[in-house]
């Protein structure tokens, strides 16, 4: 192989210094997850195909990572494809017939598929938290790849909406654990979107309707009027609308706004007494550094998400799509046989929530310095020496190393300066003598000739 | 989808107790990892399948899972597949033209690309750790899957024999934390074994003398001898290795007897100066649980090891094979066209590692304690109320959740049982009225009426 080896498009190799920052935001997140009580599962990097393929669209289903049958797969005698099939040399054809297995598209399915497959051994409400890799054959570009980590957590078994006031709550405590302070946890419901639906004679073009309605930040009110009648929703519902557009003040009045607009629905009507609910709480308990914002024109997830729908959006400033998202789907397991599982649950967008926290400079130095102090190595009688001392300073959970080769010193200075090792220690002839150690710090230059305990206790 | 669903055989879910409980392995793990001073890196799940294919041998290349390429990948247009070709209806030749990217089969090899890959941003010499999932189409047996975790350790780019030293001492420290006492590290030396064909006059079949070697404890002294001679090893050969047979006493007296029977051969004696260098350091560092074992039958890796070989057998009375292995190869980058550069590493083997602690009851019991403490839920004012004292709680680090549902008592307290949550607590009309906690310990069944910062000291 002559050219230098390559890794494929859209997947990412991560040195040391971005592994330490990516466990650093998912070791946060997980603490958090297990304050709030929720437990981890692990699930299979690939799924029988059955099990992913036809749930996520279309689209989804010619995304998914497809992976080839093992041995000699085209063999008429293992049953494989007939060979009037096979020259007809179509590809989704084929790959029914050569392909069994799919690399994991999201958590949600595998998740789903988790519960019902082991339902009798769970205990519900079932709350768990998940991160793991997911695969997409997305064109890659900027911020998207085709390997890429999610975390979520989830409530089955539950219908209850303490668990939406605690995953407000969850989102809270991880944001601002981070430091990523000012963030707005935007927050809707499929039955306010229903509702108004209903209410301008639309409850046949929601997802028109919301499509549109979700635009309105971006193209402006006119804009937004101009498609919808462009859908065939009826000018005069448009005009219902208008109270809408001009939404304004806190969670509280928008909420009144909204029960007069929703007055003759029912089902919008119940909308609204699950956000009040869940803002009521909040006031209550109170957030640490988030803001919980109403906003009746979030409609992410609409094919699925049947009550609370949440965005998290990063502080004003930084331009960044959403860094979290979720809401609560009524069934969720039936695609798996299982009817009546209501659940709800949340995402953290990691390598967005990595984008923003290296733009505004939020990750702590600590993290990235792994080795605290580099032995020179001086020759074997020192080497010796000093692997004694650095025993007795792992001992004390001081993680130190052993330059290995004998090289010139420079050279072992210079690794201890890349690699942002803050103390080195020097043991010559003299030093072995005396059972002492010179502990220089690299960033002030100073050095001195001390005995072990010493060291281990400026090194502490 | 009528029938529960399922996933590939071979593969596994892992629910909260086997997550925490393999997360405490691969924790201790890494923190002596980084304790040494190695680093993290990743590589992606998939590879070029250039990268992966013709270094596992042939039995390898069967077992690596192939990708299938995206889209149409049979249309003629997209430079796919000859019809030629395409009708000659041959797997491996199809497999060539629909699938350009494979599942990792090793972290070895991604580990060789990415240094050669990245060796201008690389720091040399490079201690870096990983710990990913690998795929092999294998067939599933008990304790063999088709996704598992490899945990490897690797130097590259120094050949002092102090890294090997370090790696003895490393394999002690992760065992000992792990409470997994009386471990044997075993060591070889690949020159050891060539000088031994060498003095025999098998050079040209050192590794059907190996092979032979390896199966002493198996099959016992008159069988290898027979192998040997069946594969053409010449009988007065076998008569020399006599001594070999019963090499006995510790590791100083061995090296004596080898230096006698290897006293002609240079390479043998090359061999036996790096056991003696290393087995002389730890004999002076000491080891806190674990026995270093010098065994000339030791064969694996022969394929890419120069060096040390290293492999580590559970406490004696576990029927386990071995639970890690390593060893120095001197050209791992080379097949990436970076020559030169020397390595050695270890590798934990985290699947057998799980059997061997839940075999001997050495799992901490507090790692499979996600909740500390669960509020019963009786209704809307005592719920809320709950979750101010729950917020408190976590701010404390104290796992606490609230039951979601106003649900009667004992299916709570069954939950609670069930999730080995220790403590409950219930807040009813009187707790509410008077601001207190009614803390209930569900192993003693004891219970009291105390505030909030009384149980917050109770529970930390």
């Amino acid at each position: 192989m002559a050219q230098k080896p390559s890794i494929p498009k859209g997947t990412r190799d991560f040195n040391p210094e971005q592994v330490a920052k990516r466990n650093y935001i998912f070791s946060t997140i997980k603490s958090k997850f297990q304050r709030f009580g929720f437990q981890p599962i692990e699930t299979p990097s690939f799924e029988n195909s059955d099990t992913l393929m036809g749930k996520y669209g279309e689209e989804g289903d010619r995304l998914i990572f497809k992976i080839l049958n093992s041995g000699d797969y085209l063999n008429p005698k293992k049953g494989a494809i007939s060979q009037e099939d096979y020259i007809k040399r179509e590809s989704n054809l084929l790959t029914k017939q050569i392909s069994e297995k799919a690399l994991r598209y999201d958590l949600t399915v595998p998740f789903a598929r988790y519960v019902v497959q082991h339902q009798n051994e769970i205990d519900f409400p079932f709350k768990r938290y998940q991160m793991q890799p997911v695969w997409r054959a997305d064109r890659p570009q900027k911020g998207r790849f085709r390997e890429f980590y999610q975390c979520d957590a989830d409530v089955v078994g539950s219908d209850s909406l303490w668990q939406e006031v605690e995953f407000v709550q969850l989102y809270d405590e991880v944001f601002t654990a981070l430091k990523l302070e000012g963030t707005t946890i935007k927050i809707n419901n499929r039955k306010i979107l229903s509702g108004i639906a209903e209410v301008i004679g639309a409850s046949d073009k929601l997802i028109d309707f919301t499509v549109a309605l979700d635009k309105l930040d971006k193209i402006g009110e006119a804009k937004v009027k101009e498609e919808m009648l462009s859908k065939g929703i009826p000018e005069e519902g448009i005009i219902k609308l208008q109270p809408l557009f001009t939404l304004s003040g806190d969670f509280g009045s928008q909420i009144d706004s909204l029960k007069t607009i929703l007055s003759t629905s029912e089902e919008g009507q119940k909308g609204i007494e699950e956000l009040d609910f869940i803002n009521n709480a909040i006031e209550i308990l109170g957030l640490k550094s988030a803001k919980l914002q109403l906003d009746v024109t979030l409609a992410r997830g609409l094919n699925y998400y049947t009550g609370a729908i949440f965005e998290v959006s990063a502080p004003k400033g930084v331009a960044m799509g959403s860094i979290g998202g979720g809401g609560r789907y009524d069934d969720l397991t039936g695609i798996f046989g299982l009817k009546n599982v209501s659940g709800v649950g949340i995402s953290f967008g990691l390598d967005r929530i990595y984008l923003v926290l290296e733009e505004l400079g939020l990750f702590p130095e600590t993290i990235t310095k792994s080795t605290e102090v580099l032995f020179i190595n001086f020759g074997e009688k020192e080497s010796l020496f000093s692997l004694k001392a650095i025993k007795a300073l792992r001992e004390q959970n001081i993680n130190a190393e052993l330059y290995p080769d004998n090289a010139k010193m420079k050279k072992q200075m210079n690794y201890a300066n890349k690699r942002n090792i803050p103390f080195v220690v020097l043991v010559g002839e003299e030093e072995l003598k005396n059972n002492q150690f010179t502990l220089k710090n690299m960033i002030s230059g100073n050095q001195d000739k001390i005995d072990l305990q010493t060291m281990i206790s400026r090194l502490k």
